[in-house]
């Protein structure tokens, strides 16, 4: 029961109360921040004296943290509300520009305080771009270590140390005697027998990674496993996953990244780079009062992580700009645009001072084509484009179905188990074919790579004696495969059968996982192998009337490197739904427009496709089956439900829990909270005429009551509550009231109870609200919440309602 | 008192009915579409019979249509309601989908609707590609018509005159014996009689295309004049401008900014480019009701036709989306992204199937460096960021109160006469120095340019001794400046003041006018002149520590042209305070994202500094300037004021005119009508409990009774004028009611009188609202409109609350 792949099972049912101890037991929360109090009239409580004109932002704060503790707070896995915190900040922004002018202390305070969101991006930008860097070289590394070591140095990885070493030509740059594969090293006689010491060698360094990983996750950080996309999605639209970006998850994901990319499992680090970049991103809020006590303002900073983190994955700063802008975001105004794209440009710079691939390049897959593209070469972009469209649905509704499977079945209580029999399966599997062996994205690059001249690669094995005529030019012209391309054709085809089904279960399995490199690796394999059929069909039929004129005899027409490019776009798009940012991810590798238009129609053609088969893509999937609180900000509401129809209470239900602004005593109040389970509760003029007053939320309710009871004197349950401004006057020897006023939300949203759902949905998701009230006539009638809109949503998909779990 | 430079003052002022009527009487304005009804509860008016279930949803709307004409539409110079045209929009699209099951050509018309978005952008794409084209080619051949013909065809550009000849060597590719200068073709002697003739001929054209120029403009398009984005950004924002983008418009536009291009003036054709290419896209929406019937929809389409303006002006398809989305949309939904970069691609591959520019390049300025930059360089970097802001807010005070002047004096009277003032004296002071006479498009290519040994321009000219030493490899080291270098620093000085004045003066004048080339040359020439300065300075001091390391002896260290692209980055960064899409565009100029790190630094610096001293861009300036009713996005609402401080009536004015649900006869309804002049009343319960129903808008009301006073039996001032659903029971031989619940909005927004203006504000923004009703304690208060909340931001920055003229 809690195992659906996902680090969240573990508050996902009640039954694992083992790994929610875990959690809670190993973990520090950088989230549970010192609390502050949040209304915008807000006057200290229970002394009635206003605390605006006290000196000092930082004095003020603690003041108010001391006098009601957790007031303006949340709790974990409750959604924030966004009017909420904006309101908050701008207080504190008005604060602080109202006393700037008072001293110079005060004014240097308001200057830092304006340039400390450029610091903060400065300081993600650098710690993120560090990590990518450490990441990408120790993968590299311990991936070369399954393969063998080198005698310069442990610590050289394959082509490192074949670097350093002067026998080695060009043509075979990864061939040198310092470099000894394990059979060698351990004496093993040339043939069958070094080949089965290579392979036992690198299936058990693939087992002892795997396990590491899987293990490092459960004991130290559950939160740290899968590609953390769909949670930091879910987080930026206002949930609150206490831990799911602390320090310990940032420290456990970037150690066993390394080790689940090293052992081989069909995954990728852009997602988890994401959930790192996040993680730093979150840990830096922490030295500024202005991010770490506003959920909103940190959520900014999250969003400009985001777009960090896909820039040092692909060293696409623009890219990872729009796909944070695309893909990710919830909240994101144009000054968060800016600073992203500050903090990614930082990042990138940073990855390429430390250079991890060795060539001073930025991207991740360098490439540069020669050739044009010709217009009738669109049909077959646009069949890739509906390969990744079907190959993106089915492996959402297959991955989904096998998620789904691991969370209700036993199947889920064995994590470990799991990972090893994958990772064997996939080591036993992969070590014979070449393709498969070596790790996804040098199989990625070596497919998107044009063939030159001294290219040693089977894939740009020609038939010779046509190379050499055809020296002229960088490019090769009369392509008639040789044997060597024909024995690569083959391995592919197995490559891609291989690929496109373990996939489906490594994906969601307790390790760190992204999903780009093995999208792409899919998609380029079935691309280069259309562009090779496309390039022999070109070569033995060029007097075919469609070939005329652009590929003629000797011409070197199709560039099969291009097709895997334009297939690893289709299936990418066709399992994350992304569009602009994937062409200018794409974009940014090739730099040349030229090419937009092709990955431009297959990525929109792959986009229809799979949109056809299933609207979701792999991330809102993975949301909807972990039941967090996600309204999807780009799907319209579709049905013709009103306000009424939806909100609490349903026709048949009792009557709508509600306070009244004077008349109840603290008893009746508790026994209220106490006996509902409600976020918040409507305050009215009177029981008799419901007209509205304003809201209170429960926890406020909740901490203002206790803390009245402990520190006010004479305050028993047959005190008086109010939430009015003025105390009504009353007879000296009655007990003193408690006043609430300040935690009475006077301006909570309201709706007609005729409102359109879809104008109700459109005023949730625009400005991020928790809550909203239904009036009639100005009557109180009902209280929408955004659970109680995803609950509708879901009926109406003929989904279950219960299947959305949080507040 | 009605010429401030913009087009919008035909209807500033009531003193200029002349042109008003010019206006009406000469346009066409394809805004004015038939209207249908808009309520999501439509039910057909004073018959009562529902038309949701008639078969074919044209047939529906023309049936909707002749009912009540005019119900649901706009009024020009108004804003729309954004939620109501959504909400119009959403119901169409139920209405297809639900019956596409019914029949095959239900499903196709459902097919077809969905794909007409995608088709609209591919024509918008095409239709811009091909005006820019045009435009451009048409530009370079009057521009180069000033100097002189082409012997060989009068159709030839002098590029074009010179390419077909055989006589011109590389070096000196201008010169060739068939393009005559007006002297040679005059047969005027060589010396000083050839210049006078030449100049007088350059003068004489100059004035000619700037009369005719603005003449056309005057007396077929006045919309047609200025850059036109402060109105695109107004109408983006909800406003209406009838006419604005219509046909004549976009017909004169075209025309006269080729006039105003090549008459020399200091001005550029990428603010007109943009209105040109949502004026295409406001002409094709007619093609497709889902667009033509839908001012939200339409709004999307037109923030796409930005993109498609920018993508055109300078060959950058990503920094038009960015550019669209950053600085002029303001309801930018993810599907709008994805459209505005497909139209954006489609109008950048079309310009370069037209290839205006000869070269087979997209980018205006095509430029390639070859020497990275040093850290130290950022010093110059961030002096020309500071240089482009103080120039940037320079230039906005001194155009604006210029724009002032004119619009409040009698200098406005005589449009004509000041352009061919302003013509004449740009003329007369240009001719004499090559880099004014030039265009300032050339102009800035040449900055832009990084010397080759090639290279011909004076600007190039280093001492010549050392050029050949150093001819190793493709730059040029050792530069000591040679004599024709000096001579190009004075020239530029001279440009760069000239450039400076005159660009107050022409912008805002009654032709079409961009500011981006202008800018761009004031801050090219800035930077060229900061660049040779670093180079002479490391070149004879290259001892010095500075220097040292980087900028040794004999290495050619410093790139002027990097500063030129700096500098111009900087000046229309401080001009428009653009930072992101400014950003990509230069990047897409280069190509290479090592130089987007001083081009963000000189951005970054430009806009810190330009806001410091004063927060506004141009284009928001020219709107305040203008009065319209645009409500910024990007500023946040500082004050501390409440909805009831804002909302009307305020304290002291009489009651809230409202209407009751029931009870008021159609005379009252009139008689209040007419007694008030608000756009729309709030229908309450009764006069004595004033618990909100709804809204009703004025233009829905007024078009509904006189419709009934027309078409429905026995309707007189007496009737009955009922917003209630159910006819309440009356004597049979009383007057029949006028049934007026279709137009009552059930769900109008409201707020409680407490809500922080910011939340309203907020809400204003976010869901583009046109009014909202202020509640306390359930009870209707007042209303507040976007104008009141303008008023009220006017008033709290200490300016004129009237300056906000419309609604």
């Amino acid at each position: 029961m809690d195992n659906n792949g996902f680090c969240n099972d573990s508050y996902n049912s009640g039954t694992s109360d083992d790994e929610l101890l875990d959690l809670t037991g190993t973990l520090e929360f950088p989230d549970d921040v010192p609390p502050m109090n949040h209304d915008y009239n807000s006057a200290v409580l229970n002394n009635g004296i206003g605390n605006r004109h006290q000196n000092g932002a930082g004095k003020l704060m603690d003041l108010m943290d001391e006098t009601v503790p957790g007031v303006g707070t949340y709790e974990d896995f409750n959604t924030i509300d966004w009017v909420r915190e904006k309101s908050k900040d701008r207080d504190r922004h008005r604060e602080i520009t109202n006393k700037k002018t008072q001293s110079t202390w005060d004014l240097l305070f308001s200057v830092s305080d304006a340039f400390s969101g450029w610091l903060l991006m400065l300081l993600i930008g650098l710690l993120s771009g560090a990590l990518a860097g450490g990441i990408d070289i120790s993968a590299q590394w311990m991936t070369d270590l399954k393969g063998g070591v080198c005698l310069n140095g442990f610590r050289y990885s394959h082509e490192h140390c074949c670097w350093s070493s002067r026998e080695t030509t060009f043509q075979e740059r990864d061939k040198c005697p310092q470099w000894k594969s394990w059979a060698e090293l351990f004496g093993a006689p040339e043939g069958a027998s070094a080949y089965v010491v290579n392979y036992l060698m690198y299936v058990s360094w693939a087992l002892l990674f795997s396990f590491l990983a899987v293990t490092l996750v459960r004991v130290f950080a559950p939160y740290a496993c899968g590609s953390g996309i769909p949670e930091i999605k879910t987080i930026l639209s206002g949930f609150i996953i206490r831990g799911y970006l602390g320090k310990w998850t940032l420290i456990i994901k970037t150690v066993t990244l390394v080790l689940a990319v090293s052992s081989g499992l069909s995954l990728g680090k852009e997602g988890p780079l994401v959930h790192v970049a996040c993680c730093c991103a979150n840990i830096f809020c922490y030295l500024f009062t202005k991010y770490r006590k506003n959920e909103a303002k940190r959520r900014e900073v999250l969003s400009a992580a985001a777009a960090v983190g896909v820039s040092v994955a692909f060293g696409a700063p623009i890219g990872g700009v729009l796909f944070s802008l695309e893909e990710v975001s919830y909240y994101f105004p144009l000054k968060t645009l800016w600073r992203s794209f500050f903090a990614a440009l930082v990042a990138a710079f940073t990855l390429r001072a430390i250079n991890p691939f060795g060539n001073s390049r930025l991207v991740l897959f360098y490439v540069e084509f020669h050739n044009p593209w010709h217009l009738l070469e669109l049909v077959p972009f646009i069949l890739l484009g509906i390969f990744g469209g079907l190959w993106g649905a089915a492996f959402i509704r297959a991955n989904i179905a096998w998620c789904r499977r691991r969370k209700t079945t036993r199947l889920g209580h064995y994590p470990v188990l799991e990972v090893l029999l994958v990772t064997l399966t996939t080591a036993v599997l992969a070590f014979p074919n070449e393709y498969t062996r070596m790790s996804s994205s040098e199989l990625i690059s070596e497919l998107f790579n044009d063939c030159s001249l001294l290219d040693s690669s089977k894939l740009c094995d020609y038939a010779n004696a046509n190379v050499t005529i055809s020296k002229v030019g960088n490019g090769l012209s009369n392509r008639a495969a040789g044997r060597g391309l024909f024995t690569a054709i083959w391995e592919l085809c197995l490559a891609l059968l291989f690929k496109m089904v373990i996939t489906v279960f490594t994906f969601g399995m307790k390790v760190p996982s992204g999903l780009f490199i093995p999208s792409m690796a899919v998609g380029a394999i079935a691309g280069r192998l259309l562009g090779i059929g496309m390039e022999q069909l070109a070569y033995y039929n060029h007097e075919w009337d469609v070939f005329k004129g652009w590929c003629s005899e000797g011409a070197d027409c199709i560039t099969p490197g291009l097709y895997a490019m334009v297939g690893a776009a289709a299936c990418l798009g066709g399992v994350t739904r992304m569009t602009v940012s994937l062409v200018v991810i794409m974009f940014e590798l090739t730099g040349g427009l030229e090419y937009i238009v092709p990955l431009m129609v297959a990525t929109m053609t792959s986009k229809w496709v799979a949109d056809a088969l299933g609207r979701e893509g792999i991330y809102e999937a993975h949301i909807r089956l972990n039941g967090y609180p996600f309204l999807e900000p780009k799907e319209e509401f579709k049905h013709k439900t009103l306000a009424v129809d939806v909100m609490r209470p349903r026709r048949g239900d009792g009557p709508l829990a509600m306070l009244t602004r004077s008349g109840m005593t603290v008893g009746e109040v508790e026994a209220l909270v106490d006996d509902t389970s409600y976020n918040g509760f409507p305050v009215v003029v009177s029981k008799d005429s419901q007209w509205l007053v304003g809201f209170v939320l429960r926890r406020d309710l909740v901490i203002s009551l206790d803390n009245a009871r402990k520190h006010q004197e004479g305050v028993v349950s047959e005190s008086c509550v109010l939430f009015t401004e003025h105390t009504p006057s009353q007879p000296p020897n009655e007990l003193p009231p408690v006043k609430l006023r300040s935690i009475l939300d006077l301006s909570p949203f309201t709706v007609t109870d005729q409102t359109p759902m879809e104008i109700v949905v459109d005023i949730f998701r625009k400005l991020g609200l928790r809550q909203c009230l239904v009036t009639q006539n100005g009557r109180l009638l009902g209280i929408i919440t955004k659970k109680d809109i995803l609950k509708h949503m879901a009926q109406m998909a003929n989904r279950d309602p219960e299947s959305i779990l949080f507040n």
